[in-house]
């Protein structure tokens, strides 16, 4: 075996981690969602931009402001869930880059127009989304994430001009028969070619 | 502790991991890769679109083309790396969704339209390329991710226009001194709020 990640470290974080559907009422707590932080942070990306803001919808208010949002698939999953989080990406990353990346301070001059911006941080809060569910699945819970919700009415009613919804994860302890079967995957040589 | 991976392989992954620009001569094997895509084909996409596709750079003559392609500061660590990866989505991933997500085949008529297909395969992959670079870690490895290269280019020499690139990642062992001294990170109040 040529991995070092002993095996039920990759059992956890991916061979047998499953998107969940349902979960238990088990709550999660604000002391998980720290840990998971503060693991995932490190998570590498461009200039450490680290432009990954999330909410973590909680009170009962809230949540029944996300449902109407949600497609309806998805909408009673989430409204069950422990633990709904909105993560979406900071356009304005920039201001906090020459704190963040401090021996390459001008590198806050290569995002001065705002659709580079847009597009670095879709792309590096994307990394930093799935370190969050790597996360999560550290943390010893599932992760099931969406992106069948209204993006438009999401930004307004949780966020801001400046922040864009990239997806929103429910969290949890997997209920029984929380995931589907496990759908099949692409074969080595229908994704990796070498030249 | 509110984690449940272990400790080594919290360090392995995130907390100890770090990017490389630097790699000793030792070279990556095809049976890492091979186990490296194993383990992070389960990683978790919309649809289970896993749009991401990889392109190795190991001969002489590929690596030649892809050099001038680097942006100038990445051009030398990129050529002297034991492997290069160019991570790329397919934005034709749809072709493939019947096969991939089997219990609901209809998925594919969501992707109709290119910009939407686009939009989804950059999104998604890029949530793959970050499971990718997870892997690279759990095989004992350092990563190099880049996104200092000209898209254009890469793409014209190495992909097609169905293919875009995402990011360039060097791989390897890590020589002494390899990285730059860890940047700081957000605190957990300036990333995550409640609602």
């Amino acid at each position: 075996m040529s991995l070092v990640l002993d095996p039920t470290a990759q059992d956890l974080l991916f061979r047998e981690a499953r998107t969940a559907n349902a979960f238990t009422e088990e709550p999660v707590t604000e002391e998980q969602v720290q840990a998971i932080y503060d693991l995932i942070k490190y998570g590498p990306t461009a200039f450490n931009q680290t432009p990954l803001r999330i909410v973590l919808v909680r009170s009962e208010e809230a949540r029944e402001r996300l449902a109407p949002l949600m497609a309806e698939g998805n909408r009673a999953k989430t409204s069950a869930a422990p633990l709904v989080a909105i993560l979406a990406a900071d356009n304005e990353f920039h201001e906090e880059l020459p704190a963040l990346f401090p021996h390459f301070p001008q590198a806050k001059d290569f995002f001065t127009e705002r659709p580079v911006r847009e597009r670095a941080a879709g792309f590096n809060a994307a990394l930093q989304a799935a370190y969050f569910i790597v996360g999560v699945r550290a943390a010893g819970l599932a992760a099931g994430p969406m992106t069948g919700f209204d993006f438009a009415g999401v930004q307004k009613e949780f966020l801001d001009g400046d922040h864009s919804p990239l997806m929103i994860v429910n969290i949890g302890r997997p209920a029984e028969g929380a995931s589907s079967p496990r759908s099949p995957r692409l074969a080595y040589d229908e994704v990796i070619t070498t030249v």
